[in-house]
Formats: structure tokens, C-alpha cells, sequence
């Protein structure tokens, strides 16, 4: 029977759904929610038949799943084959960026490690972030320490570095600072003190012996700190270098600016002087890249654009599946408007929207506007690779969610997650619940035990 | 009908309770337990019909839900606002002394890190509890070190530290002591010995270089350990600081005096002596507390005091709701004694005393005395940091859990947590059985495999 | 009525067991398993009525708890009484125990650590088990300074240790060994080799400079490691020690042999020589010990005394019981004989004997046992801290695991243990199941897997 | 009666099984799918109810548990035994083998752990993968200490090396060697470069002292690095040696050659060279075993070999059963061809296909070719450790796998296996779902979080 074929299918579609309210209720042994909406007098149908058969069909037809769209009408289904091919190359994309953008992060990271144990003295790795000295004399040497190996650094390092000039104090190349309070006479002896916070900075340049303003690269020694209302010391230069490796993946090597900023810290005034080394790094396109046999290779920007175009593809196929759902809602209002004289409520209305094209066409966009990067910083006019990072991932992510669409197309698999849909609201409440107390918990553990141990801060 | 909506709002209110037996005993569908009270006959009911329908109103209205009231009377939920409220200003006040709980704690504790790393010869941070010494020689080296490093502390260290005087034997600033037996003739290659366990405290003052008495200064270098009956050296000194770092916060710096004990303890003499170094600190008001261009910054106070009257108000609020509940239970009581000559036992009366009301008293008290306590810190006449934190965190522990009274206010919600109260008792015993087999393997694990384990220790 | 207060007591006790097959039969409402038993015919009882009434009276009595039984006639639950007294003073004598245990466990253990850092050279605490030496010039080193050290321990160590003389080889106090396959012609070089796999030992012997016999002193040095060949280089000698750290628990002191093994191992022939230190302690009683003020106290031994006394008479009430329920279990045997010609199946038979009992009974026999010993240790004539450890921290844990049965005296307790029994052997079939699959992979996966990973091993 | 039997005889070994269609379609009370099988007229059955009943004791008794067959024929359980007695002697092999293979693996690693030592400078055990040299001069000083440490080798090793000659660059032992790429002008002040991507390979040779090709010796030193475009160093050479631990096991010794590559990367050019130390082993039989009292030990070949005869047994019992099923299957396709004109469904079929003796067979053919290769490596003329591993270890899990068919011959057993593998589909469906997001999630979060993080990597 038609009406019993119809409801069937749309069960099976929607679970055990209780929030389809119009359109059963001329059936007798329909179980469903009437509250919200009015139920017609019968004789309202008799007239109608043939327009009810009509929009019956195309309901029917419209809330088919692929397959059955193919059984029924032999339509291939070109849409899910296109969505699958999608998940195969928007993969592949990513695992390809991934790689580029692994080789970018690696040499910075490495060269920041180089930098450490260059300039750092008593560097030790395994306990990074605890350096730190404690007498005056050691102040000192850690700083001179920095600044000689500074000045030699073309003759010690394996790496190859520039040194960037003009860029600190007095045009000079490196930069010794240090920050104190205007005022600050402490006496603990008498519990007294007399501070200005005020902050004033003080600060020398240093150049490379290669630079002929000599005066600047011996005075440095001279620079005293004055302990008592000192805040800080900090030594700042700039270095560049050139990322050769990417040649390997058969990529134009990137010209990299690392600025460095050493702090001895003592902001605190606890008599321990902490320091770190901070390494910022600025991609640039050199000026003018020679490598000697490297065919421009145009197969990766010919890939993306192959994929920004599946991925335009799929975003017009799914944005004119989701009209036709609206045009179908809007005919199906008017239908029971003119023909039963009643409103078709909201949550029917909602179900002419299908959530998962809506989450294809973000997927969509999200790919196009991250393979527009990709190509932008793959012909080095652009370095940006955490916008496409993002962009790119989370568009797998979603492509990656939306196969469960496909395996509802099982019946077993579309059991399974209708259960789980079902039980979800009930978990989020207790999750809800305990959050509550965890919360409470943390705010309380934070204030009263917080402090005196590491690891809860 | 009034009954019924009487009996289905005090059934969403507590749930599949059994505890209620009086009241509906003149419902016929009733499946209460009536074991304890004794059931009136049926021909008091009539007579009394108006004076049971007021005092059914009243109870009706007292068990509602703010929300309820507000349907039925349309009074406004001032209460549930004022709680809402509170969660969020105990909360923030709570951050606020968070902050400067912890700039207070970290201070102490980089201190005692520098003291470690000043004062113990090779330390080292990552085996901060197993510093240990084996031989004769490293015992002086290391009691030595530790007093010279204390006579050039002026020189070398970043922080700035004052000595205190006159504390030590003899008025020295520092006391260099061996306890060790009164008798101690241990003679291993015969298997005996002759011990007199009175311990002897023999104790040397040593003073820094800019005190006159200079006989004290060097003296040490002869302080001789009597290795055979040595129960442990220790160093007891006194260092005097000031936490600058609270201008940054905007608040006057506070004075420390730093009590530290160096302890070499052979306690077990088993040729291991271990060194550890204490450190206490007592924090005080400053004598003359003079921060340039520092204005005396009133908002604090002003919202600690904020937070005390919405508390007050919300303590006021809660107090009178109790005292209703209180004097409805005496009326309900009196009804029942006069009307049907019977007595209302203690689980109805109980359920008039509501348990969120007494949180929030519990709650409301504890933010008041750590809002004062707090003042009092504030304006540097106090220094309990770890009560205020007790009690704030507490209180504000508190208030979140009281967030689930609100969640109960929704239908969803109230089912779920009912659902969890009836099945607390029955998780709670399980805990007990499986509490007892795991303290009988607790107290044989630590007897029979403890000893040899470090971890079980 | 009588039968079904006595059934329902029989099922309180024993749940939904349908062990029970003799008993009940002829209760019409009887759900029980009769295959076992045959049914007698009903004209038995008719005359035996008086005879039942009493031995169904024996039984309903036999079967109360103490709480029950308390309230049927009166009697006092001294046996449970006595029981909990037990938990209390087992528990409070294994914690006094422990105490000892553990300064006795962390004597020795500290001797080792302070042994490893004397007489092992570069030995470092964090990598305890990984010292190992590459090269010859360096197995030479490490030899001699463990000799070295052991020749000036009286001058370095903090502690007190005494030589043990004549128990090396040639009557020296240190034996320096190497052991060595007779033939071990190994030619890598042309692939051949000629072993003999034989071992021979050859030992020289080292005395103290106290001792006169000097030219054992300073022959070491000539000592030669034949490393084409070599198996390991032992080193051992003894040294005594007295604890006298047990004076603070008011204890007499304890005197200590260790009997020191300086390995140094080439089994493997792959070029890494493994170094570690074993420690073998013997404790024994001092000769002469003379603590001054020292009361030799009692109360320890009284109290293990008072112990072994509860404990008898708990043995004996629980003995007295157990031979009670035998008895009872004869007599109904009988009577199911005489008068209705049946036997008693086994299960009804060992419902007879309680369990817990005979639980109590083991823990009252190891309480005693270990009491005996603990009084030996205490007064210095026994030293097996480790079989008393195990016998008092057994009896603890039964002790402990008899709780259970104190909560089966509730009734919701009663309920949930039930529930866990009756759950249990479902519970140990499905770890049958998982244990042999897990067996297989262990197997599988130590052979496979095993050599290759430091952590399968 | 006999239907019932069979039925439930069937019932038990298959669960609630609805696979089966055409066996019982007699029967009234069948609850069966019968949608695939036609289902035949009742006439038929009368005239071959004898020809039906033969067929059906033939079905009946295949079906049956061994035991079962004993209890019905008192046929002995000759197979069941069988397996049992394998399951034994199959994991005592293995263990035997376990133990050889870890002498072989450990004697490996420990060398490789003993050239770590030897050959590179500032070596860690305990930050064994991050050894690393950020300075030109660092880099020279580890590639001279490696080359000094070979050519001293034989005074300083403890364990017996031989060096392997004519093997690296000009006939010489040691090749080092350095890579860089064939044009390499790279200048990062003013972001250009010029690099010719093709690898240059650098080489010169080392011999030891002991060859008079004296000039090889001291030439290295004048080695120079073109650290400006250099890829990498390595230092490659061949050491010999004999693993005689073995002959504690009664085991004829191995004779090993260790492949030692030393490599110190440069490919990132960030200014950090990684060095690393690689060990590749092969064994081969020595020419001339000569171990004194060494009486050959057939005891371990005779065991192999009774482990195959044993299995060979196995597998052909196995086979048989196997056989008998599928004639079995041929004559009841046969009968309902002929008598019903039926045809058999599939799943019918497969139950006539006893997957644990497929399980069996596997097992059986792993391990009687592990016991060939076993023997092959005991007479040490094989030496794949790892072949006969993975087969000697995946037999043995087979093996194991199986007792949980004898469990299923108990019937509680039977039915908690029963329920796990109907409770298995819904599970994997479950983990499918899971498994699709966590896919999305990895590709995701390896891109945007991976390579900011070293754990993701």
C-alpha cells in the first residue's frame, strides 16, 4: 500500500521521530503529537486526491536516500560518487600541505634549539625551561657570555647566519637593555622602602667586529646592572638564514628573519634571575631564487585547482539540492494552506533543510578559500600557513564527519546512530550536572591549593 | 482538579518518595507507606473542609518552584536573581584574591629556591629530596660552604636581602649547632655498645663581617663534628626581604623575614647524611610604605564590601525562607493534632526545612568572614592568606553546587538528579564493602611488601 | 505462622540459593531442586511431629545472626563483641610492627645506598642499574678504587663501620676475584675459536693497613685481568654495623653483618662490562648492650602477650561453634535417617559449617603464630622480620575481609553481597575466556616481540 | 523424543541461530527463516522417513561435542587429547626458543650499546636519540674522536673485536665520508642563493695502525668540511665477533659482523648536526667450532622433531574431520536434491565446515615449518631468528586461540561465548562510527596542531 510504503520511509529516515505533526494525521493509526497543530475535518480529502497523490510522490521521492533513488528511478547517483572522490583528494591535499608545512615548522623550531644552545650558556635541554642564576657575578657572565658568541658567530656555527645591522640602539646591530625602577631604595633591614614604578630603560649597542664602528663592539663590557631596582635584561638581534632542505621536496628554498630576544628576568625581586630565549620568525620569498635543474613544477597548483573545482562542483550540486528542498517546503505551505486551510508547523518545516548539505557547502567553501592559500604560498607570494592549516583541516574534518551520512544509508549502521542521537540529550544533561560541580571544584582547588603546588597552576 | 495538581506538583518536587505518609491518606489511588502514622477515620474530613483547603493552598504554594510562583501569583523571582547574581561576583572576588594569593605564595617559594641554590653546595633542582652526603670530608665541605656562602651573601646575590642580628647563641646572626649523645660508644668489630640517649646541642654563632665582633666571624673554621655519636648539624639563620612585585598589581609591598634552617641529620646512621634546607616565612607591614605616584586605590575594598551586602541581603533572603518553612511546619503540625488528633512524623517535617536554603546560609557566612578577612589583608593589618583562601573558596565551592538546585527547576534536569539521589545509597554501600577489603590490603601491603618499596612508603 | 518465619530466615541468610533440597519439600509452596533427594511419603510426618518441632527450633536458632539471636533470647553477642576488639588491637599490633619492620628494612637499605656511593666509582643514584664501564683502562679503575676506598674507610665515613677480618681468601678481609674460562682462544679475525668452557677462578686476597700483614696491602695493584677470556670480577668483604637508631622507639639496638659483592660482569663477551653492588645483611643480637636509662620495657611484649590471648579465645569460641554446627549436623543427618529413611545431600550438609568461622579461625592461628615471633624479635633472640610481616599482615587482611560478615547483619548490605556472589562465577567464566586469549598473546608477543623492547622483557 | 533432541543438540552448538532454513521446516513449532529455501510439500516426507532417519543420526552424531561421543558410542577422545598434549609441547618449544632468540637479540643490542660508548663523544645513555653539536669546531672534535677510538680499539675494548679490511674507499677499513650539495652559494643577508641540487660524495680512507699502509693512518685529520652546503658525515666500517655466551646454553657459538655507520646529519641546515650511531649485524656459522667437552646435544633436534610428528598428526586428524564434513555436506545436499528437490542455502553449508579445525590445520602447518627452521638455526646453518619467530609465535597464539573451543563442550561456557559473538556485530558497527570521526580528527589535528607539538609527530 502507497500510505503505508510512504510512512515506512519516512520512519526509517527520520527514527522515531515525534515531531512530524501534519502530514500523518489522516492516518488511523498514526501515534503522533497533535498538540500544536489543528486536525481538518475529513471531508476536506475527498476533493483533493489527485493534487494529494501529486505532492505525496514528490515528498516521497524527495526524502529517498541515494540508493533508493536509483532502485526507484534509476538516477545514478552521481552526487554521492562526486562527495566520495571529494574525501579521496581533499585527503591527499592535506597529507601534501602537511608535509610543506612540517619542513617550515621543523627548521624554525630547530633553529631556535641552535640559538639556545649558541647562546645560552649552561644550556641543557631536558630542563628547558628552568634556567636560571642566583649571584650577581653569574648575571654577568651569562650575558657576556651571549653577546661574545654573538660576535663570533660566522666562525663557530654550522648553520650559515647573516647578521641584520641598524636595527638596535644607535643603529647598531645588537641591542643590551636594561629596565629598573626610576626610584627604588629597599632597606629591608628597617622594613622600609621607597619605590617609584616608574620604568627607565637603559641600553648600549654592539656590532659585529666585521662593522668598522669599533668602539661599539669592546664598551659593551662596561655596562653595569644596577641589582637593587633592576627588572630586566634583555639582548635583542636579528639574524637570517635560508631554508635549503625544502629543495628535497622539490620546493623553492624561503628566506627566513629570526629575531631574537634573550630575557634575564627579574621581575620578581625573589633573587633568582630567570632566563629564556624567545625566537620569532618572519618568512620572506628571496629575491632571487637559482637552482640549478629544478623544472618548474606546475603538478601541485594543478592539483588544487582540481580540487577548488570538484570542491565548486559539489558546492553547487548541494546548494541546489538544498533550493529544491526550500522551493518543495514552500509549495507543500501552500499546498496545506489552500487545499486543508492549516499551517504547516516549523518542525516540519526543518526537515525540508538537510543538515548535512549545509555541512558539505562549509566544507565546501573552507577548501576553495584554503587551496586559494595553498597556491598563494606555494608560488611564495604568501606565508600564511596557519590560516590554511586551519582551514584545510577543518574542512577534512567535516568531509570525514559527513561519511556517517553515507553509512545511514544502512539499515543497521542507520539503527545504531539514531539510538545514539536519541540518547545524546540525556548524556549532555549529566555532563551538564557534573560540569557544575567540576567547576565549582576548580575554582575552590585553584584559590586554596593552587599555589602551593606546580602542577595545578 | 486541585487534588491531584496538589499531588503531581508535591511528586515532581521530591520525586518517587515513600517518606511522605500523611498527607494523602485520603486518596484512594495512594501507595504511600502508612506503617508509622495511624490512619484517621474518614468523618473528620467533612467537617473540616475549609480549613484543610487553606492550609492545602499554603502548602501548595510553599512547595513551588520560583518559577511556578511566578505563573500562578506573578511575583518575581528576586531571590533566584539574587543568587545569580552572587555566583558571579563570589566568583570574580574569588579570582581577584586568587591573584594576589598567588604573587604572595610564588614570592616565598623563588625565595626558597634561591636559598637552595645559594646556600647548598652542589644542588640540584631535579633531586631537590635526595641531596646526601657519604664521607667525613664532604660533611665539613658542605657545613662550610653554606657558612661563607651566608658571610658573602651582600656580594653575591641578585635579590636583596638584610642580615638579622641578635637572634643566635652568644647574640650572633647566625647559629652553627651539632646535636649528638650524651655517650655514644659503638664498637661494631666486638657487636657492643654503651649508649647514653640524652642528646647534647652544641652550638657555635657566627656573624657577617660588618659586626665588629670579628673573633665570631672566623671561629667557625673549628667547629669540630664528633662523627661517632652525631645526631645531626644544623645552620639557623634569619634573612629579612620585601616583595616589590606587588606594585605591578597595584598593591603596597609587603616585609618578610625568612627563617632558615640548614639540616644535616645522621639521625639514622646508616653513613648516609641527608640535607634538606627549610624554609619559614612570617609576612608583616611595612614601617614606611612609600610608593611614588601610588594613589590609595579604594575599589577593592569597595567590592569586597559590595559582595558582603548581596551576601547579608542573600543570608537575610534565605533566613526568612527557612523561618516560613519553620512556621508552616508548627501550623501543619497544629492542624494535624487539632483537626485529626494526629501526630506528623519526622520525615514530613523535615521536608519543610529546604537543604539548599541552609547551603546557602552555610555559604552566604563564609563569603562575609573571608570578605573581611580579606579587607583586612588588603589594607596589610592582616596576613592569614590561608584562611581567606579556606573560606572563600569554600564558600564559592558552595554556591556553584548550588547551581544544580537550579537545574532542578526544569523538568529534564529534576528527573535526572532524582533518578541519581535513589541511586547514591546503594553506590555509597557498595563503597563500603569494597572500603573494608581494600583497607584489610592496604594495612598488609604497607606491613609485608612496604619496607622494601619505595613507592608504597 | 512458624514454617514461614523459619523459611524466611533460612532464605535471608542464604539468598536465592536453590541448594537447600531436603528441608523444605514438604512446604507445598516449595520451589526448590528435588532431584537429588527422594521425596518421602507424607504419612512420616504425621507421627514425628514433636521430634521436627525441636530440631526445626535447633535449626531456626543455629541459623540467627548474633543481632537476631540477641533479640530472640536475650543472650549477649559476646563472640561479636570480641571480634571487633580483635580488628582493633590486630590492626593496632601490625602498625606497632611495621614500625620496627621499617627501621629495620631502612637500615640496610640506606648501608647499600651509602656502600654504592663509597666503593662504586661514578656511581650516580638516578641511573642505578645502568653502571657499566667500555673500556679496559676503565674495568682497571673502577677495580682499584673500590679497593682504595675500602683500605681508608675508617678515615672517610660518616658512619661506624667495623672490618671483618679472615673470612677471604689466604685469611684476608677482602677477596678480589676474576673469574675465566679455561681455554679461550677467540679469533674474530679468522671466524675460530677454541673454549674451554671450564671455569676457573683465581683470587687474591687484601687486608686492611691495621692489619701487620702489609704485603697483602699494596700486591693488588699487580692484579691482572686476562679480558680475552675474563667471566667477572667479583670483590667482596664484610662489614659490621650497629643500629642505633632504634633507640628512639625505645628499643635495644640491633648489630648488622653486610656482607658486601662487588660485581663486575663479562658473561656476555659483548665488550659492556655491567658493575653493581649487592648487599647482603644479617641481623644479630648485640653482645653486651648497655643503653644508660634505658627501663626495660614490657609493655610492647604484655601487649603482643594480651594479643595471643584474644586470639585464643577467639579460637576456642569459634572452634566451640564450629564443632556446635558439626554436632547439629550429625543429629539432623540422624534424624532425617531414622525417621524419614533419607540422606542428607552435601550441599545441605555444608550449610552447616560456617565459612567465616573457619576464616577467623586461620587469622586467630597466624595472629598467634606471628605474636610468638614478634615477642622473639622484640627480646632480641629472633631476627625473621619477614615471616612475621607475612603472618601478622595476613591475619590483618582476613580480619579485615571478616567485616564483610559483620554487613551481611543489615539487611541491604545482605542484599547486595548476595547479588555480587551470585554475579561472581559469571564474572570468572568470562576472565577464563580472556585470560587464555591473553596467555596466548603473551606468549606469542614475548617471543615475537619480547627481545627487541627493554620494557616486554 | 528424537527430533527434540536433535534440535536442541543443534540449538546448542549454533546459539539462536537463524541461518539455518531447510532442516526444520517440519517441525510445528519452528521460528525459523524461511524466506530463502522453498519449502516442500508434506507427501514427500512419508515415503522416506527411514532414508531421513539414517541421515539424521549420521548429522546428529557429527554435531556432537566429543564428549558427547564418548557418552554416546564410548568412542575414545583420541583428537581432543591430542591437541591437549600440543598445546603443551608447542609452548614448551616456544619457550625454548624464546631463550636462544634473546641471547642472539641481547648479545646484538649490548654491542651496539658498547660502539655507542666507544666510538661517539658525550655520550648519554639516557638521551640516547638527541645527541646533537651546533659548532664547526664540535662537529671536527666528534668525527677525529670516533676515527682515534677505532684505530686504538684493540688496546681499550674489553670485549674481542676484529677489524674487517677492504672494505671502504682505496682498500681501506674506515671510510669517511662527507655529502654536499655541487653548488651551494647561499647568502642570507641579501636573500639570494645559487644551489646546484646534486649530491657530491666526499670519501677517504682509514687503516689501522697494524696495516703498513702507514699514510691512510694520519691523513684523516687534514679532512675538511664544506659545512656551507654540506649534507652529511658519515663514518663507515666493519667490526668482527663471537657471541661465546652461548655456550652456557650448550649452544655452539656464532660468529657476528657488526656494520657500523656513524652519521652526523646536516640535511636540515638549521644549524644542528644530529649524530647517530647504527648497528646492522649478520651471523654466520663459524669455520672452526672447537668448544672442549662440548658432547654434541641431540636432545633439543629430537624434541623439534617430535613437535612435528606431533603436529603432522594433528594435521591430518584434522584434515580428516575436515573431509568427512564436506562428503557429509555432499550426501545431505545429495538427499534433499534427490528426495525433497531442494536446494541447500549456503549458510547451511558453511555449518558443515568445522572452523576450528581450519584454525588447527594453520596452526599445525606454522609450527612443523618454525621446528624446520629451528633445527636449521641449531645446527647453525640458518640464522633467520625472526622468520621462525613469527611462526613458532603465531602458532602458538593459534593454539591457545583454540581452548576456547574445548570450553565451549561446558554449556555455561558455551552460552557466554554464544552471547559475545552475537553481541560482536553490533560492537564493530559501533567502533566503525567512532573510528570514521577519530579519522577526521587525525588528519585534522596532524596538520593544524602537529608540528607545533613534538608528542603529535
Amino acid at each position: 500500500e502507497q500510505a503505508g510504503l510512504f510512512s515506512s520511509q519516512y520512519g526509517t529516515q527520520y527514527g522515531s521521530t515525534d515531531r512530524s505533526c501534519s502530514m500523518h494525521d489522516h492516518q488511523t493509526n498514526s501515534n503522533h503529537n497533535k498538540q500544536n497543530c489543528p486536525t481538518p475535518t475529513a471531508d476536506h480529502w475527498v476533493r483533493a486526491d489527485q493534487e494529494e497523490e501529486a505532492i505525496r510522490r514528490k515528498l516521497k521521492y524527495f526524502f529517498m536516500s541515494p540508493c533508493d533513488k536509483y532502485h526507484a528511478k534509476g538516477r545514478k547517483p552521481y552526487k554521492l560518487i562526486l562527495q566520495l572522490l571529494k574525501i579521496v583528494i581533499v585527503t591527499v591535499q592535506l597529507a601534501f600541505f602537511g608535509i610543506s608545512n612540517q619542513v617550515a615548522v621543523t627548521f624554525k623550531e630547530e633553529n631556535t634549539m641552535t640559538f639556545k644552545h649558541l647562546f645560552l650558556k649552561d644550556y641543557d635541554q631536558s630542563s628547558d625551561d628552568s634556567l636560571a642564576v642566583y649571584t650577581q657575578q653569574d648575571v654577568y657572565d651569562h650575558m657576556f657570555y651571549t653577546v661574545e658568541k654573538y660576535l663570533t658567530l660566522p666562525e663557530t656555527t654550522v648553520g650559515r647566519y647573516a647578521y641584520v645591522y641598524d636595527i638596535g640602539v644607535n643603529g647598531s646591530a645588537l641591542s643590551l637593555c636594561q629596565q629598573y625602577y626610576k626610584k627604588g631604595q629597599i632597606d629591608p633591614a628597617n622594613d622600609t622602602f621607597n619605590i617609584d614604578p616608574h620604568i627607565v630603560t637603559d641600553c648600549i649597542g654592539v656590532n659585529p667586529l666585521s662593522v668598522p664602528n669599533t668602539q661599539l663592539t669592546s664598551s659593551y663590557k662596561n655596562f653595569t646592572l644596577k641589582f637593587h631596582k633592576l627588572i630586566n635584561v634583555t639582548i635583542q638581534f636579528q639574524l637570517k638564514a635560508i631554508n635549503i632542505q625544502t629543495i628535497i621536496n622539490n620546493e623553492i628554498p624561503d628566506c627566513y628573519t629570526f629575531h631574537i630576544t634573550i630575557v634575564m628576568d627579574n621581575k620578581a625581586h625573589s633573587g633568582k634571575v630567570k632566563i629564556w630565549l624567545e625566537n620569532q620568525a618572519t618568512i620572506r620569498e628571496c629575491k632571487d631564487p637559482s637552482v640549478s635543474g629544478h623544472a618548474e613544477s606546475y603538478t601541485r597548483v594543478t592539483f588544487d585547482v582540481a580540487v577548488s573545482l570538484v570542491c565548486l562542483l559539489s558546492l553547487l550540486l548541494c546548494g541546489r539540492s538544498l533550493l529544491r528542498g526550500i522551493m518543495l517546503q514552500q509549495e507543500f505551505v501552500q499546498y496545506f494552506k489552500e487545499t486543508l486551510d492549516r499551517k504547516v508547523c516549523w518542525a516540519d518545516r526543518l526537515e525540508f533543510i538537510n543538515g548535512w548539505f549545509i555541512l558539505l557547502i562549509i566544507s565546501d567553501i573552507f577548501t576553495i578559500t584554503g587551496s586559494f592559500i595553498k597556491i598563494g604560498i606555494e608560488s611564495k607570494t604568501m606565508s600564511s600557513y596557519d590560516i590554511c592549516a586551519i582551514l584545510l583541516g577543518t574542512s577534512t574534518l567535516l568531509v570525514w564527519v559527513g561519511v556517517i551520512r553515507y553509512l545511514t544509508f544502512f539499515q543497521k549502521y542507520n539503527i545504531l546512530i539514531i539510538t545514539l542521537r536519541a540518547a545524546l540529550p540525556n548524556v549532555i544533561r549529566f555532563c551538564c550536572c557534573v560540569a557544575v560541580i567540576y567547576l565549582g571544584f576548580c575554582f575552590c582547588g585553584w584559590i586554596v591549593l593552587g599555589p602551593y603546588h606546580v602542577k595545578v597552576k
